[in-house]
């Protein structure tokens, strides 16, 4: 049986081995930079991962996936700009590190060159593959415009935002399974269906994420406890909470988010008794393990190879931090 | 015979189909604004053109061409930002009307839209411009970084002058008719001869721009003469006057265009001195009809219909502005 990491470690040769020595430097350099910064390589893995179930030669599916890591790089670079963010895995962004200019001019590069690794797809699906490319690559983007817009709002629902973490991340994991599963030789129907996992998957991961800024703990996460409530960033717990309050709970977070002089520390105290009274932690764990179960059990319908599948949810567990 | 503004009649009537009415606004309602403002459509032209040239039925480039004009305003959104540019066509820039963080993300959809329009392009050449289309698209982003470093140079060549402006005009319109002639038939040696003849055309009309922006009246180019002087750009003209200038001369460049406090007018008239004790004058415009005859010359040499090669260079020169 493979491993993730070592899928990793394919992934990571891959990438070094793409020529970035190119002039200008200071259009190459940030992307070499960036793309060394390393992470996970989740939407790699998760395509040959994917191509593995459906064929041990998963091999293949090494240089199309480089696609999903450019791609997904590209929206960081240009989202630090625009979330105006100083780090990425603890180091300078490249708009921090070089300028605003030449984020934006490498970004759009990286975006360049994620459809370049397209060209080594198979002729019979390169089209397809091309299509729902383009389609997902739109939808990032939406999700990101609508994150943005939320921040200006005080009345999104628990549907909006689910809608937006979808288009945001989890329709490009969907799309990494779908191109795995392709290129594995998957009919249209297996390879929708890993679609439907990996976005259940990523709408769960989301909403962990959004948990654990709240109640995981800091050197887990590596990041300020709380982070999401001092920001007032619209999480998944902030605006079930807002959907559960009653009157004079929705004046008091209303007033809490809005005060800019308020201590860090009393503000999270503040919201956190309120999360407490309306239950919001069982609650938003509970819609992380609904979406995790959805996705494991359409995995288990899919006819493949058992211990396959047991491997990639084991991937999936490991990725969430779940014990069991 | 048709005719170009017929042509750009049909670009736009299909540019105005596009479906932009998505959610969410502030990222569609900027495309839909952008590509509204109008424009010769140069590149979806040349591209239906080059068609034409090989085959009646040059229908069949609309929609592929509109990939070009896709990818051009992409840029245009971005490189705005990066000039700090108040207008476009007499009209704010995305980031000016909108804000940065929308301009940078509408450009991305742009550039995602104009992949889109490859889908349309037939199977048996759809890999080999899908390749040629990358590989320009990176090209045209080294320019626009390297017209960025030059402004922090002051020991630019003319070769690398000339370098710079293929990558980052050039080689699109290079693009352009190389596609156009594929989609109506062409052999890729006949496609490569219109590359070749788009892009010394698109070298033409570069250093044609800069002329105009010092010896052309203020009506007919519809910005300040001398605009280019004031702001101290590496146009043609400058590189090759530091190229050509004495020691005396180097130095009152120099001056000239590192002193902020000189009055403008002062400063135009000044440097236009020099270019004046240089010949710049005749040395650019020799330039320009070098890199344009060259264009022709080559066009001549392509086994096609006479008058459908007239009808080409007509639209040729009707860009460049010549007479006969």
């Amino acid at each position: 049986m493979i491993n993730p990491l070592f899928i990793q470690e394919l992934i990571n040769q891959e990438i070094n081995s793409i020529d970035y020595n190119r002039k200008p430097e200071r259009l190459y350099e940030p992307i070499n930079y960036f793309m060394g910064l390393g992470g996970k390589r989740m939407r790699p893995v998760l395509s040959i991962l994917s191509c593995y179930l459906f064929n041990n030669d998963f091999e293949k599916a090494v240089k199309p996936s480089l696609a999903l890591e450019l791609f997904h790089n590209f929206t960081l670079i240009h989202d630090d700009i625009m979330d105006n963010a100083p780090l990425r895995r603890g180091m300078p962004t490249v708009h921090e590190k070089w300028n605003v200019n030449v984020a934006i001019l490498s970004g759009d590069v990286t975006l360049i060159k994620a459809y370049e690794m397209l060209e080594y797809i198979a002729p019979d699906i390169r089209l397809e593959i091309f299509k729902l490319f383009n389609h997902t690559a739109k939808e990032v983007c939406e999700g990101q415009q609508f994150d943005m817009d939320f921040e200006q709002r005080s009345d999104v629902s628990i549907d909006e935002y689910i809608k937006m973490i979808s288009l945001k991340t989890a329709v490009l994991l969907g799309l990494s399974m779908y191109m795995g599963a392709r290129i594995g030789g998957a009919s249209t129907d297996e390879a929708q269906l890993m679609y439907d996992i990996a976005k259940n998957m990523g709408i769960s991961f989301q909403i962990k994420d959004d948990y654990l800024d709240v109640f995981g703990e800091a050197e887990k996460v590596g990041k300020f406890v709380g982070g999401d409530i001092v920001s007032g960033k619209k999480t998944f717990l902030l605006i079930k909470a807002y959907e559960l309050a009653d009157a004079n709970q929705k004046n008091e977070l209303n007033r809490l988010l809005n005060d800019q002089n308020i201590e860090k520390v009393s503000k999270v105290n503040a919201v956190l008794n309120i999360y407490n009274q309306l239950n919001i932690k069982d609650i938003s764990y509970g819609a992380t393990i609904s979406y995790f179960d959805k996705a494991i059990f359409s995995l288990n319908q899919l006819n493949v190879d058992h211990s396959k599948k047991q491997f990639v949810i084991q991937y999936f567990k490991d990725l969430l931090g779940r014990e069991k």
